[in-house]
Protein backbone atom coordinates (compact mmCIF):
# COMPACT_ATOMS: atom_id res chain seq x y z
CA UNK A 1 0.00 0.00 0.00
CA UNK A 2 1.80 3.38 -0.86
CA UNK A 3 0.91 5.08 2.09
CA UNK A 4 1.47 8.49 1.00
CA UNK A 5 -1.16 8.11 -1.32
CA UNK A 6 -4.27 7.45 1.01
CA UNK A 7 -3.53 10.79 2.94
CA UNK A 8 -7.13 12.06 3.69
CA UNK A 9 -8.03 14.85 1.66
CA UNK A 10 -9.15 17.38 5.24
CA UNK A 11 -6.26 17.69 7.62
CA UNK A 12 -7.87 16.88 11.06
CA UNK A 13 -9.12 19.85 13.52
CA UNK A 14 -5.68 19.34 15.62
CA UNK A 15 -4.02 22.46 16.69
CA UNK A 16 -0.11 22.82 18.14
CA UNK A 17 -0.19 24.88 20.73
CA UNK A 18 3.17 26.24 21.81
CA UNK A 19 3.67 27.96 25.23
CA UNK A 20 6.37 30.24 25.73
CA UNK A 21 8.94 29.11 23.57
CA UNK A 22 12.48 30.47 23.91
CA UNK A 23 13.65 29.97 20.74
CA UNK A 24 11.91 31.52 17.36
CA UNK A 25 13.75 28.47 15.82
CA UNK A 26 11.80 26.15 17.46
CA UNK A 27 9.14 27.52 16.10
CA UNK A 28 10.05 27.47 12.42
CA UNK A 29 11.11 23.77 13.29
CA UNK A 30 7.77 23.15 14.52
CA UNK A 31 5.96 24.59 11.98
CA UNK A 32 7.97 22.19 9.53
CA UNK A 33 7.63 19.14 11.63
CA UNK A 34 3.78 19.70 11.53
CA UNK A 35 3.78 20.11 7.88
CA UNK A 36 5.38 17.25 6.41
CA UNK A 37 2.85 15.29 8.86
CA UNK A 38 0.01 17.46 7.31
CA UNK A 39 -0.83 19.10 10.61
CA UNK A 40 -1.82 23.05 9.78
CA UNK A 41 -2.99 24.60 12.54
CA UNK A 42 -0.72 26.03 15.43
CA UNK A 43 -0.94 28.70 18.03
CA UNK A 44 1.22 30.39 19.65
CA UNK A 45 1.34 31.58 23.41
CA UNK A 46 3.65 34.17 24.53
CA UNK A 47 6.63 33.40 22.71
CA UNK A 48 9.67 35.39 24.08
CA UNK A 49 11.17 36.32 20.54
CA UNK A 50 8.40 36.33 17.38
CA UNK A 51 8.36 37.05 14.80
CA UNK A 52 11.84 36.53 13.98
CA UNK A 53 14.25 35.68 10.76
CA UNK A 54 15.06 32.23 12.77
CA UNK A 55 11.84 31.51 12.41
CA UNK A 56 11.16 32.02 8.72
CA UNK A 57 14.74 30.55 8.71
CA UNK A 58 13.84 27.14 9.85
CA UNK A 59 10.11 26.91 8.79
CA UNK A 60 12.20 25.79 5.29
CA UNK A 61 8.49 25.69 3.14
CA UNK A 62 5.92 25.58 6.35
CA UNK A 63 5.83 29.35 5.91
CA UNK A 64 2.48 29.01 5.45
CA UNK A 65 1.70 27.35 8.86
CA UNK A 66 3.86 30.45 10.59
CA UNK A 67 1.85 32.39 8.48
CA UNK A 68 -1.42 31.51 10.09
CA UNK A 69 -0.94 30.71 13.25
CA UNK A 70 -3.01 32.75 15.67
CA UNK A 71 -1.03 34.37 18.74
CA UNK A 72 -2.66 34.66 22.36
CA UNK A 73 -1.28 35.77 25.53
CA UNK A 74 -1.90 32.46 27.38
CA UNK A 75 -3.21 28.73 27.22
CA UNK A 76 -6.65 29.62 28.73
CA UNK A 77 -7.58 31.70 25.59
CA UNK A 78 -5.78 29.49 23.17
CA UNK A 79 -8.01 26.49 24.16
CA UNK A 80 -10.83 28.19 25.23
CA UNK A 81 -12.87 26.32 22.40
CA UNK A 82 -11.52 22.59 22.26
CA UNK A 83 -13.07 20.12 23.47
CA UNK A 84 -9.86 17.80 24.51
CA UNK A 85 -6.99 19.26 25.42
CA UNK A 86 -3.19 16.60 25.98
CA UNK A 87 -0.41 18.08 27.43
CA UNK A 88 2.79 17.26 26.91
CA UNK A 89 5.20 16.75 29.83
CA UNK A 90 8.24 15.10 31.55
CA UNK A 91 7.24 12.43 34.27
CA UNK A 92 7.34 12.70 38.11
CA UNK A 93 4.61 16.38 38.66
CA UNK A 94 2.20 16.66 41.27
CA UNK A 95 -0.40 17.29 38.88
CA UNK A 96 -2.54 14.09 38.91
CA UNK A 97 -3.30 13.69 35.52
CA UNK A 98 -4.12 10.33 33.25
CA UNK A 99 -1.20 10.18 31.26
CA UNK A 100 -0.41 8.46 27.77
CA UNK A 101 2.37 7.55 25.36
CA UNK A 102 2.10 9.41 22.03
CA UNK A 103 0.51 6.33 19.98
CA UNK A 104 -2.55 6.09 22.47
CA UNK A 105 -2.77 9.81 22.46
CA UNK A 106 -2.77 10.46 19.22
CA UNK A 107 -5.88 7.87 18.95
CA UNK A 108 -7.72 9.25 21.43
CA UNK A 109 -7.21 12.97 19.58
CA UNK A 110 -7.77 11.85 16.65
CA UNK A 111 -11.04 9.74 17.63
CA UNK A 112 -12.34 12.93 19.39
CA UNK A 113 -11.38 15.49 16.48
CA UNK A 114 -13.14 13.04 13.67
CA UNK A 115 -16.51 14.04 16.29
CA UNK A 116 -16.42 16.94 15.37
CA UNK A 117 -14.77 18.77 18.25
CA UNK A 118 -12.07 20.92 18.15
CA UNK A 119 -8.75 19.56 20.02
CA UNK A 120 -5.09 20.68 21.09
CA UNK A 121 -1.84 19.34 21.23
CA UNK A 122 -0.16 21.42 24.32
CA UNK A 123 4.30 21.84 24.12
CA UNK A 124 5.85 23.93 27.28
CA UNK A 125 9.04 25.73 27.24
CA UNK A 126 11.81 24.61 26.59
CA UNK A 127 13.87 24.15 29.83
CA UNK A 128 10.78 24.43 32.32
CA UNK A 129 7.96 22.53 30.53
CA UNK A 130 4.53 23.32 31.21
CA UNK A 131 3.69 25.21 34.95
CA UNK A 132 1.81 22.99 37.09
CA UNK A 133 -1.50 25.85 36.19
CA UNK A 134 -1.05 25.14 32.74
CA UNK A 135 -1.15 21.33 32.73
CA UNK A 136 -4.61 21.60 35.23
CA UNK A 137 -6.40 23.31 31.85
CA UNK A 138 -5.44 19.96 29.88
CA UNK A 139 -7.59 16.81 30.22
CA UNK A 140 -4.55 14.25 30.03
CA UNK A 141 -1.02 14.59 29.82
CA UNK A 142 1.51 13.03 27.10
CA UNK A 143 4.94 11.41 27.75
CA UNK A 144 7.08 10.32 25.13
CA UNK A 145 9.31 7.40 26.50
CA UNK A 146 12.17 8.22 26.81
CA UNK A 147 16.52 7.60 28.18
CA UNK A 148 15.28 7.81 31.47
CA UNK A 149 19.33 9.04 31.82
CA UNK A 150 18.74 11.40 29.11
CA UNK A 151 15.39 12.20 28.23
CA UNK A 152 15.37 15.74 27.12
CA UNK A 153 13.83 16.22 23.71
CA UNK A 154 14.61 19.10 21.59
CA UNK A 155 10.59 20.83 21.53
CA UNK A 156 10.49 20.28 17.54
CA UNK A 157 11.27 17.23 18.26
CA UNK A 158 9.00 16.35 20.72
CA UNK A 159 5.95 17.94 18.13
CA UNK A 160 7.94 15.92 15.40
CA UNK A 161 7.49 12.62 17.44
CA UNK A 162 3.36 13.26 18.07
CA UNK A 163 3.02 14.99 14.60
CA UNK A 164 3.80 11.38 13.15
CA UNK A 165 1.82 9.59 15.67
CA UNK A 166 -0.73 11.53 14.55
CA UNK A 167 -0.70 10.86 10.87
CA UNK A 168 0.14 7.29 11.40
CA UNK A 169 -3.23 6.95 13.35
CA UNK A 170 -5.03 9.12 10.64
CA UNK A 171 -3.64 6.59 7.40
CA UNK A 172 -4.84 3.90 9.41
CA UNK A 173 -8.61 5.45 10.00
CA UNK A 174 -8.65 6.48 6.28
CA UNK A 175 -7.22 2.60 5.28
CA UNK A 176 -10.05 1.50 7.39
CA UNK A 177 -12.90 4.37 5.90
CA UNK A 178 -11.53 3.18 2.18
CA UNK A 179 -12.20 -0.73 2.84
CA UNK A 180 -15.62 -0.41 5.38
CA UNK A 181 -17.47 3.29 4.65
CA UNK A 182 -17.39 3.79 8.52
CA UNK A 183 -15.51 2.85 11.55
CA UNK A 184 -16.67 0.82 14.07
CA UNK A 185 -15.97 1.30 18.20
CA UNK A 186 -13.19 -1.26 19.62
CA UNK A 187 -14.52 -4.21 21.52
CA UNK A 188 -15.29 -3.74 24.95
CA UNK A 189 -13.87 -5.96 27.61
CA UNK A 190 -17.04 -7.83 28.38
CA UNK A 191 -17.24 -8.62 24.00
CA UNK A 192 -13.63 -10.07 23.95
CA UNK A 193 -14.02 -12.53 27.34
CA UNK A 194 -17.15 -13.60 25.43
CA UNK A 195 -15.01 -13.95 22.06
CA UNK A 196 -12.59 -15.63 23.97
CA UNK A 197 -14.86 -18.20 26.33
CA UNK A 198 -15.90 -19.42 22.37
CA UNK A 199 -12.58 -19.84 21.49
CA UNK A 200 -11.40 -21.69 24.41
CA UNK A 201 -14.96 -24.21 23.75
CA UNK A 202 -14.02 -24.64 19.74
CA UNK A 203 -10.44 -25.49 20.86
CA UNK A 204 -11.85 -28.42 23.27
CA UNK A 205 -14.64 -29.14 20.59
CA UNK A 206 -11.49 -29.54 17.92
CA UNK A 207 -9.84 -31.45 20.45
CA UNK A 208 -7.12 -28.88 19.82
CA UNK A 209 -5.28 -29.32 22.55
CA UNK A 210 -4.97 -33.31 22.66
CA UNK A 211 -4.60 -33.71 26.09
CA UNK A 212 -1.42 -31.00 26.65
CA UNK A 213 -2.77 -27.95 29.05
CA UNK A 214 -4.60 -25.56 27.66
CA UNK A 215 -3.33 -22.42 29.41
CA UNK A 216 0.02 -22.10 27.52
CA UNK A 217 -1.75 -22.12 23.92
CA UNK A 218 -5.06 -19.84 24.83
CA UNK A 219 -2.22 -17.43 26.71
CA UNK A 220 -0.98 -17.30 23.10
CA UNK A 221 -3.89 -16.57 21.45
CA UNK A 222 -5.40 -13.95 24.00
CA UNK A 223 -2.18 -12.12 23.07
CA UNK A 224 -2.76 -12.28 19.48
CA UNK A 225 -6.24 -11.19 19.74
CA UNK A 226 -5.56 -8.68 22.25
CA UNK A 227 -2.66 -7.13 20.07
CA UNK A 228 -5.33 -6.74 17.71
CA UNK A 229 -6.71 -4.64 19.21
CA UNK A 230 -10.08 -6.04 17.51
CA UNK A 231 -13.36 -3.56 16.56
CA UNK A 232 -16.96 -4.97 17.08
CA UNK A 233 -17.67 -5.96 13.68
CA UNK A 234 -14.49 -7.79 13.63
CA UNK A 235 -15.05 -9.73 16.90
CA UNK A 236 -18.90 -10.83 15.02
CA UNK A 237 -16.71 -12.35 11.88
CA UNK A 238 -14.66 -14.12 14.54
CA UNK A 239 -17.22 -15.73 16.48
CA UNK A 240 -19.44 -16.44 13.26
CA UNK A 241 -16.05 -18.42 12.47
CA UNK A 242 -15.96 -19.99 15.63
CA UNK A 243 -19.46 -20.93 15.29
CA UNK A 244 -18.96 -22.79 12.36
CA UNK A 245 -16.07 -24.75 13.59
CA UNK A 246 -18.18 -25.90 16.62
CA UNK A 247 -20.94 -27.19 14.16
CA UNK A 248 -18.23 -28.90 12.30
CA UNK A 249 -17.19 -30.77 15.23
CA UNK A 250 -20.58 -31.35 16.70
CA UNK A 251 -21.64 -32.58 13.12
CA UNK A 252 -18.61 -35.05 13.57
CA UNK A 253 -19.52 -36.30 16.74
CA UNK A 254 -23.13 -37.32 15.96
CA UNK A 255 -22.47 -38.58 12.70
CA UNK A 256 -19.70 -40.66 14.71
CA UNK A 257 -22.17 -42.32 17.34
CA UNK A 258 -24.76 -42.87 14.58
CA UNK B 1 3.08 0.69 33.33
CA UNK B 2 5.77 3.32 33.62
CA UNK B 3 7.73 2.54 30.07
CA UNK B 4 10.87 4.84 31.29
CA UNK B 5 11.51 1.97 34.18
CA UNK B 6 11.63 -0.74 31.57
CA UNK B 7 14.18 0.46 29.70
CA UNK B 8 16.17 -2.14 28.78
CA UNK B 9 19.76 -2.60 30.23
CA UNK B 10 21.96 -2.65 27.82
CA UNK B 11 21.66 -0.59 24.19
CA UNK B 12 20.70 -2.35 21.10
CA UNK B 13 23.42 -2.52 18.39
CA UNK B 14 22.05 -0.48 16.48
CA UNK B 15 23.97 1.75 14.34
CA UNK B 16 22.55 5.54 12.69
CA UNK B 17 24.65 6.22 10.01
CA UNK B 18 24.47 9.39 8.32
CA UNK B 19 26.41 9.74 4.93
CA UNK B 20 27.46 13.45 3.46
CA UNK B 21 25.88 15.78 6.27
CA UNK B 22 25.77 19.47 4.59
CA UNK B 23 24.79 21.32 8.42
CA UNK B 24 26.73 20.51 11.13
CA UNK B 25 24.13 21.45 13.41
CA UNK B 26 22.40 18.18 12.46
CA UNK B 27 24.89 15.98 13.60
CA UNK B 28 24.62 17.38 16.81
CA UNK B 29 21.14 16.93 16.55
CA UNK B 30 20.88 13.55 15.94
CA UNK B 31 23.69 12.67 18.58
CA UNK B 32 20.76 14.14 20.72
CA UNK B 33 17.93 12.68 19.01
CA UNK B 34 19.77 9.05 19.51
CA UNK B 35 20.55 9.88 23.29
CA UNK B 36 17.21 10.71 24.20
CA UNK B 37 16.42 7.04 22.21
CA UNK B 38 18.90 5.17 24.37
CA UNK B 39 21.08 4.87 21.01
CA UNK B 40 24.55 5.69 21.08
CA UNK B 41 26.54 3.90 18.03
CA UNK B 42 27.11 6.72 14.97
CA UNK B 43 29.04 7.04 12.41
CA UNK B 44 29.26 9.42 9.67
CA UNK B 45 30.90 9.04 6.43
CA UNK B 46 32.25 12.50 4.82
CA UNK B 47 30.55 14.94 6.19
CA UNK B 48 31.02 18.12 4.63
CA UNK B 49 31.91 20.31 7.55
CA UNK B 50 33.07 18.53 10.77
CA UNK B 51 34.13 18.95 14.10
CA UNK B 52 32.30 21.91 13.76
CA UNK B 53 31.33 24.05 17.09
CA UNK B 54 27.51 23.79 15.79
CA UNK B 55 27.43 19.97 16.30
CA UNK B 56 28.60 20.53 19.63
CA UNK B 57 25.93 23.19 20.13
CA UNK B 58 22.86 21.23 19.16
CA UNK B 59 24.36 18.15 20.30
CA UNK B 60 23.14 19.44 24.34
CA UNK B 61 24.36 17.05 26.64
CA UNK B 62 25.08 13.98 23.87
CA UNK B 63 28.28 15.22 23.11
CA UNK B 64 29.16 11.39 24.47
CA UNK B 65 27.83 10.13 21.37
CA UNK B 66 29.40 12.88 19.04
CA UNK B 67 32.75 11.69 20.77
CA UNK B 68 32.51 8.20 19.95
CA UNK B 69 31.18 8.78 16.18
CA UNK B 70 33.20 6.41 13.71
CA UNK B 71 34.46 8.73 10.84
CA UNK B 72 34.78 6.55 7.11
CA UNK B 73 35.53 7.86 3.40
CA UNK B 74 32.44 5.67 2.26
CA UNK B 75 29.46 4.33 3.22
CA UNK B 76 30.52 0.59 2.01
CA UNK B 77 33.38 0.91 4.71
CA UNK B 78 30.86 2.26 7.37
CA UNK B 79 28.91 -0.76 7.16
CA UNK B 80 30.99 -3.74 5.88
CA UNK B 81 30.71 -5.58 9.35
CA UNK B 82 26.43 -4.99 9.21
CA UNK B 83 24.30 -8.23 9.16
CA UNK B 84 21.70 -5.85 7.84
CA UNK B 85 20.94 -2.38 6.66
CA UNK B 86 18.46 -0.25 5.76
CA UNK B 87 18.47 3.35 3.94
CA UNK B 88 16.03 5.88 4.42
CA UNK B 89 14.77 7.50 1.64
CA UNK B 90 12.34 9.52 -0.08
CA UNK B 91 9.80 7.78 -2.54
CA UNK B 92 9.90 7.38 -6.38
CA UNK B 93 13.21 5.66 -6.75
CA UNK B 94 14.58 3.27 -9.90
CA UNK B 95 16.20 0.85 -7.31
CA UNK B 96 13.74 -2.33 -6.37
CA UNK B 97 14.17 -2.35 -2.95
CA UNK B 98 11.59 -3.60 -0.03
CA UNK B 99 10.47 -0.73 1.38
CA UNK B 100 8.90 -0.21 4.93
CA UNK B 101 7.42 1.89 7.29
CA UNK B 102 9.62 2.89 10.53
CA UNK B 103 7.21 0.83 13.14
CA UNK B 104 7.85 -2.47 10.50
CA UNK B 105 11.48 -1.22 10.21
CA UNK B 106 12.18 -0.90 13.59
CA UNK B 107 10.49 -4.20 14.22
CA UNK B 108 12.89 -6.13 12.08
CA UNK B 109 16.22 -4.02 12.48
CA UNK B 110 15.55 -5.02 16.26
CA UNK B 111 15.17 -8.31 15.54
CA UNK B 112 18.23 -8.70 13.60
CA UNK B 113 20.07 -7.36 16.31
CA UNK B 114 19.01 -9.31 19.19
CA UNK B 115 20.29 -12.25 17.23
CA UNK B 116 23.19 -10.74 17.69
CA UNK B 117 24.60 -9.04 14.50
CA UNK B 118 25.46 -5.56 14.03
CA UNK B 119 22.73 -3.73 12.05
CA UNK B 120 22.65 0.01 10.51
CA UNK B 121 20.07 2.73 9.71
CA UNK B 122 21.59 4.60 7.05
CA UNK B 123 20.49 8.10 6.81
CA UNK B 124 21.49 10.67 3.69
CA UNK B 125 22.47 14.22 2.18
CA UNK B 126 19.77 16.95 3.83
CA UNK B 127 18.96 17.77 -0.04
CA UNK B 128 19.46 15.06 -2.71
CA UNK B 129 19.53 11.92 0.18
CA UNK B 130 21.34 8.63 -0.43
CA UNK B 131 22.57 8.10 -4.19
CA UNK B 132 21.27 4.93 -5.99
CA UNK B 133 24.91 3.34 -5.64
CA UNK B 134 24.37 3.94 -1.36
CA UNK B 135 20.60 2.45 -1.81
CA UNK B 136 22.44 -0.48 -3.79
CA UNK B 137 24.34 -1.21 -0.36
CA UNK B 138 21.26 -1.78 1.63
CA UNK B 139 18.88 -4.91 2.40
CA UNK B 140 15.78 -2.64 2.45
CA UNK B 141 14.38 1.07 2.72
CA UNK B 142 12.52 2.96 5.40
CA UNK B 143 10.27 5.59 3.89
CA UNK B 144 8.16 8.16 6.95
CA UNK B 145 4.96 8.21 5.77
CA UNK B 146 4.37 12.27 5.10
CA UNK B 147 2.55 15.31 3.63
CA UNK B 148 2.71 14.30 -0.08
CA UNK B 149 2.40 18.07 -1.13
CA UNK B 150 5.56 18.70 1.73
CA UNK B 151 7.44 15.62 2.62
CA UNK B 152 10.54 16.89 3.21
CA UNK B 153 11.60 16.30 6.98
CA UNK B 154 14.46 18.00 8.38
CA UNK B 155 17.45 15.02 8.24
CA UNK B 156 18.01 14.88 12.59
CA UNK B 157 13.70 14.83 12.67
CA UNK B 158 13.97 12.06 10.59
CA UNK B 159 16.31 10.32 12.76
CA UNK B 160 14.30 11.09 15.82
CA UNK B 161 11.27 9.20 14.44
CA UNK B 162 13.30 6.11 13.82
CA UNK B 163 14.83 6.34 17.09
CA UNK B 164 11.58 7.02 18.89
CA UNK B 165 10.17 3.81 16.62
CA UNK B 166 13.17 1.79 17.89
CA UNK B 167 12.51 2.52 21.18
CA UNK B 168 9.12 1.70 21.70
CA UNK B 169 10.00 -1.45 20.04
CA UNK B 170 12.64 -2.34 22.76
CA UNK B 171 9.79 -1.18 25.07
CA UNK B 172 7.77 -4.31 23.61
CA UNK B 173 10.24 -6.79 23.64
CA UNK B 174 11.35 -6.01 27.25
CA UNK B 175 7.63 -6.42 28.07
CA UNK B 176 7.45 -9.54 25.87
CA UNK B 177 10.76 -10.81 27.96
CA UNK B 178 9.49 -10.66 30.95
CA UNK B 179 6.55 -12.50 30.06
CA UNK B 180 7.73 -15.10 27.75
CA UNK B 181 11.31 -15.15 28.65
CA UNK B 182 12.33 -14.39 24.79
CA UNK B 183 11.38 -13.27 21.18
CA UNK B 184 10.48 -14.92 18.13
CA UNK B 185 11.31 -13.55 14.89
CA UNK B 186 8.05 -11.70 13.03
CA UNK B 187 6.74 -13.93 10.44
CA UNK B 188 8.10 -13.42 6.71
CA UNK B 189 5.68 -12.53 3.90
CA UNK B 190 5.45 -15.98 2.61
CA UNK B 191 4.17 -17.62 5.93
CA UNK B 192 1.81 -15.43 6.53
CA UNK B 193 0.58 -15.73 2.81
CA UNK B 194 0.55 -19.53 3.82
CA UNK B 195 -1.47 -19.08 6.65
CA UNK B 196 -3.98 -16.92 4.54
CA UNK B 197 -4.11 -19.77 1.93
CA UNK B 198 -4.75 -22.45 4.55
CA UNK B 199 -7.27 -19.88 6.64
CA UNK B 200 -9.47 -19.34 2.94
CA UNK B 201 -9.45 -23.49 2.69
CA UNK B 202 -10.60 -23.58 6.51
CA UNK B 203 -13.44 -21.73 5.79
CA UNK B 204 -14.68 -23.17 2.65
CA UNK B 205 -14.42 -26.69 4.82
CA UNK B 206 -16.69 -25.57 7.28
CA UNK B 207 -19.06 -23.62 4.43
CA UNK B 208 -18.38 -20.34 6.98
CA UNK B 209 -19.31 -18.31 3.61
CA UNK B 210 -22.67 -20.10 3.05
CA UNK B 211 -22.45 -18.88 -0.32
CA UNK B 212 -21.70 -15.26 0.35
CA UNK B 213 -18.82 -13.89 -1.53
CA UNK B 214 -15.64 -14.85 0.39
CA UNK B 215 -13.60 -11.63 -0.79
CA UNK B 216 -15.38 -9.27 1.75
CA UNK B 217 -15.11 -11.45 4.41
CA UNK B 218 -11.51 -12.96 3.60
CA UNK B 219 -10.30 -8.93 3.37
CA UNK B 220 -11.16 -8.26 6.95
CA UNK B 221 -9.34 -11.47 8.40
CA UNK B 222 -6.65 -10.52 6.79
CA UNK B 223 -6.39 -6.78 8.32
CA UNK B 224 -6.97 -8.32 11.63
CA UNK B 225 -4.12 -11.32 11.29
CA UNK B 226 -1.90 -7.99 9.71
CA UNK B 227 -2.28 -5.91 12.12
CA UNK B 228 -1.57 -8.72 15.04
CA UNK B 229 1.90 -8.37 13.37
CA UNK B 230 2.29 -12.02 14.49
CA UNK B 231 5.71 -13.88 15.04
CA UNK B 232 6.47 -17.38 13.39
CA UNK B 233 5.24 -19.24 16.89
CA UNK B 234 2.29 -17.27 16.88
CA UNK B 235 1.50 -18.38 12.68
CA UNK B 236 2.02 -22.16 13.45
CA UNK B 237 -0.41 -21.92 16.50
CA UNK B 238 -2.75 -20.31 14.65
CA UNK B 239 -2.06 -22.94 11.87
CA UNK B 240 -2.38 -25.94 14.42
CA UNK B 241 -6.02 -24.61 14.80
CA UNK B 242 -7.32 -24.62 11.56
CA UNK B 243 -5.35 -28.13 10.66
CA UNK B 244 -7.82 -29.25 13.61
CA UNK B 245 -10.96 -27.30 11.83
CA UNK B 246 -10.33 -28.43 8.98
CA UNK B 247 -10.19 -32.29 10.13
CA UNK B 248 -13.21 -31.83 12.04
CA UNK B 249 -14.95 -30.54 9.00
CA UNK B 250 -13.30 -33.98 6.71
CA UNK B 251 -14.52 -35.91 9.89
CA UNK B 252 -18.07 -34.63 9.22
CA UNK B 253 -17.82 -35.14 5.66
CA UNK B 254 -16.80 -38.62 5.62
CA UNK B 255 -18.87 -39.53 8.37
CA UNK B 256 -22.01 -38.14 6.59
CA UNK B 257 -21.60 -40.28 3.64
CA UNK B 258 -21.10 -43.63 5.27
Amino acid sequence: MSADSTFPAAPPRIRVVLVGTQHPGNIGSTARAMKTMGLSRLALVAPERYPHPDAEALAAGADDVLAAAAMHGDLATAIADCQLVYGCTARSRRIALDEYTPRIAATRLLAASREGGEVALVFGRERTGLTNEELQLCHAAVHIPANPEYSSLNLAQAVQVLAYELRMAMLEDAAADVVEGHREPPASHAQLESFFSQLAETLDAIDFHKGRTPDAAMHKLRRIFLRAALDEREVRILRGVLADAQRMARLAADRGKA
